[in-house]
């Protein structure tokens, strides 16, 4: 699979630089590419202790993401899924620690702990303090004594960085973070291995299987189970997660790992709440990608004890858009549909000469189904005779419930009968055109004046114009001379009608994707109606 | 490729519940399930113009997730890709609708077109206000004359939000909207089509090839142009978005349709800053997924020309973390790197002792490269006498540069050197076993003191502890009882290492990966030549 890249050795520097301009000035990185790719905090006065992460790249928004007000202080970026140098990580203590000192956060892993190690070490030499905690939250292999760190490692970030925010000194600072890492589980889950950037894909994970405990390196997982959807894959993780969970609220961290879609992150999110542990979930943070291993399709959910102080660090606001905040988990609150949708059936009433009238209407387009219907043949799918016939049928059997002696009430009423009925966008554009015009007559309109705000709305929502070879190339210049009599109307619509089989191109509807050739010389079935039904009114 | 569903007909259901549980109160949904999924806001007392959104799912975090303040009141949730039906658009607008009116902003498809229209008509049925927009943003066929709409939508959404929540009455709203629309570009490119729930995959994009201006429905781009990297990528859209454009400054909003990962976006926003209109965009929306085609691997750029009551309008704050705020692009600053990343030699000394003192120590570890590489084989990869002589081989040509005369300052400087020269994570171990040491030394710790320290923190960041098969089980015990002299260091290092043979699961490193059959009766090479040394040394 292609990536939106350049070039392998440039994703890193280049990636940077977009995070660092898009970051309204908050964020500056360090003059040291390609090698030392430092995002630090622009506005960073070394009064606090600085907050310092990172390690390799692959895992955005982490750590460069995390960089800002009430979270890291720096982020050192390595390679895709390769630990920064000893140099670049001391260039980052450098440039951010003062006199209170820096806090090193360091993922479990070798390259890690070392580079981070021997720059603490190196910047001790220069009389800094410097603490590092190392975060292991991976329970994916149970007796590894060298559990790696995963998303868990965000809690350790925001709790930490809400408390260095508000001054805390960095013995306290590393106490809460060695204390929030103490209660941290993690275990991820994914469909697919990642594309790691200038490497053939891995096809390690066989259709209809899903790796449990796997790695954010593309580390293969402990096992290879069988997937039958979302509650079964949920379940397999809670299942790990609930291993000596204390009977107590916790906070849930849920991660997506790169190409898991939002909607499925709702999903997941839906079955942990129902999970066997839903009510020991007080809070959620996200579901979001915080901890990503590049495009693997797949999620971590991580899971924290609450209390009542870290929730509070948790919530502190952060202006930092990769951080999602912390949710109470609540029911769902359903509300009663509201009343309305059951449209009230106006009064029915009776008028000898409309309901006449009316089935005279519906008569002309039943005996044109054929005709239109061939035509409909040549433009369309060959069943506008029929909708309209159909929709015809249904409002002569239902004459006996329209209030025939209300006639502003009357457009309403049939619109909602065409509604009802007449399936297809025809039906909807024909229920729109009567319900506006039911608007227009019973706020006074005179009859051509209501149809045509008909007209208009069914042109507004429908998007024909006049010459795009629908039913408006008939029934517009119709309405226009209505006031001149029947048979004026007639006629306009009649040359309407047949000056669409002169329109080769169709700008709407299903017409739009035919040929010239294939359009020419064919009314259009809608216009055809609406020219037939003015000439049957006529005589 | 699975997903992480569990069955087509209630994933919509499903993620909203999800997302409404994770709100933390602030959603609530419609009593109409299956059929009418209606996201509404918990919070509202309808004194303000409300405004409700929705269409097809498949695009979250669009629309459930810009439910909230200063965007959405309702959001109406079709199935996925699929207009939702005129009574579920009805409900959303009755739910939330009051004295002030409604704003529909709907994406223009015919379905949803015809849907949240007639939905309006029944609506202003009940004498409620509603005005609708329709948003066709995309560019992709510049002479359609029904453009779709796409990401730009969000625009809207949080314009009219913003001005909704600060009392705007609807026909501002809706001129305001207008407005945005006007103004709106958007095209979207994709390296592959998205997998639609219950579908097989189309596999319309050949590798190598990239789609231009497609859908977000799984439509197929106007055009195929062969995929040479981002950089190129962006420049094609950018053809496409820089015709007319308004010599001014604009806001890009860029959007993850899926599965781009976020590096790569950050790569993409790089890009579009320095592209050939990079000098007319002033602020950014993103890089976020905002309207995604499910797991669509690709992004949408959108434009639109900034006027500083929008940007405001834009900026103000919203607690929905599916917004990501706006940002001013502005140059990338670079910081010069600190001071002390080139080490400050030490000053050299001699001191003739000392000097022989260390020769000999190398000696002894070049004199057991073979035995050493030997003993690797059987538990790693055959080169700890190798890499523990090449050091000694640099620590003896380095004995001009060393301050022999000063012990304190020995110690650093010994670990600076073997962290220049040895390589792998033998070499960082001892750098910071050494610095350690001499930070203890230079606190006034006597020798023992000083090495024990600089153990504690070699096993603090090795994660090694005695048992686990590595040179701390030699190591450990002479630094014990070196105090009663050499001979019994040496001693205790010997029955230190002699002891690894018998352990046979190692922890840490390479070893680790090792069985029990492999691994027993062969010393550990690293301790193995802890044991030499001091026998030596006692000798």
């Amino acid at each position: 699979m292609a990536q939106f890249i350049n070039s392998k050795e440039n994703i890193v520097t280049e990636a940077v630089d977009g995070v660092v301009a898009a970051s309204g000035g908050r964020l500056a990185r360090l003059d040291g590419y390609p090698h030392i790719r430092v995002v630090v905090r622009n506005d960073w006065d070394k009064s606090k202790v600085a907050l310092v992460s990172g390690g390799g790249s692959g895992h955005e928004p982490a750590h460069a993401g995390f960089v800002g007000p009430g979270m890291l202080t720096a982020a050192v970026c390595g390679d895709v899924f390769a630990s920064p140098s000893v140099d670049a990580v001391l260039a980052g203590i450098l440039a951010v620690t003062g006199p209170s000192g820096c806090l090193l956060i360091v993922k479990n892993y070798t390259g890690d702990r070392l580079n981070f190690g021997l720059a603490a070490e190196r910047a001790r030499a220069f009389g800094l303090n410097v603490e590092m905690v190392v975060v292991d939250d991976d329970i994916a292999l149970p007796d590894l004594p060298q559990a790696r760190g995963v998303a868990g490692t965000l809690f350790v970030h925001k709790i930490a960085g809400a408390l260095a925010e508000v001054g805390a000194d960095l013995s306290t600072l590393a106490a809460a973070a060695r204390k929030v890492i103490s209660g941290l589980k993690s275990i991820g889950m994914s469909l697919d291995t990642c594309t790691v950037p200038g490497s053939p894909k891995e096809d390690r994970i066989p259709i209809g299987m899903a790796e449990l405990g796997l790695g954010i390196h593309g580390e293969a997982g402990v096992e290879q189970v069988a997937f039958n959807g979302a509650r079964d894959a949920v379940s397999a993780m809670v299942s790990k997660l609930s291993v000596n969970l204390e009977n107590k609220a916790h906070i849930a961290l849920v991660n997506n790992l790169g190409s898991a879609t939002v909607l499925e992150m709702s999903v997941v999110l839906y079955e942990l709440i129902n999970s066997e542990i839903g009510d020991r979930i007080s809070h959620v943070v996200g579901p979001a990608s915080m901890m990503t291993s590049l495009d693997m399709k797949g999620f971590s959910i991580s899971l924290y004890p609450a209390d009542t102080q870290h929730i509070e660090l948790l919530a502190t606001p952060t202006p930092l858009n990769a951080w999602p905040g912390i949710s109470l988990i609540q029911p769902v609150t359903s509300l009663a549909l509201p009343d309305g949708l059951t449209p009230i059936a106006p009064l029915a009433s009776e008028h000898e000469p409309t309901r006449q009238f009316l089935i005279d209407c519906c008569r002309v387009l039943i005996e044109a189904e054929s005709d239109l219907n061939a035509l409909d043949t040549k433009s369309g799918d060959g069943d506008t005779g029929s909708t309209l016939a159909g929709a015809a049928r249904a409002l002569i059997d239902a004459m006996e419930r329209l209030p025939l002696a209300d006639h502003t009430q009357l457009y309403r009423a049939i619109g909602l009968e065409l509604s009802q009925t007449m399936g297809g966008s025809s039906g909807v554009l024909l229920a729109i055109f009567f319900a506006a015009a039911g608007d227009g007559a019973s706020s006074g309109l005179p009859m051509r004046k209501a149809l045509k705000a008909g007209l208009d709305r069914m042109q507004e929502i429908g998007g024909a114009q006049i010459g795009d070879r629908t039913m408006v190339d008939s029934l517009a210049p119709a309405l226009e001379t209505l006031d001149n009599g029947l048979s004026d109307a007639a006629a306009a619509a009649r040359a309407g009608a047949d000056h669409t089989a002169t329109i080769i191109k169709a700008r709407v509807g299903r017409a739009s994707y035919l040929s010239a050739q294939q359009l020419e010389g064919h009314n259009d079935p809608g216009a055809e109606a609406v020219a037939r039904l003015f000439e049957h009114l006529a005589r």
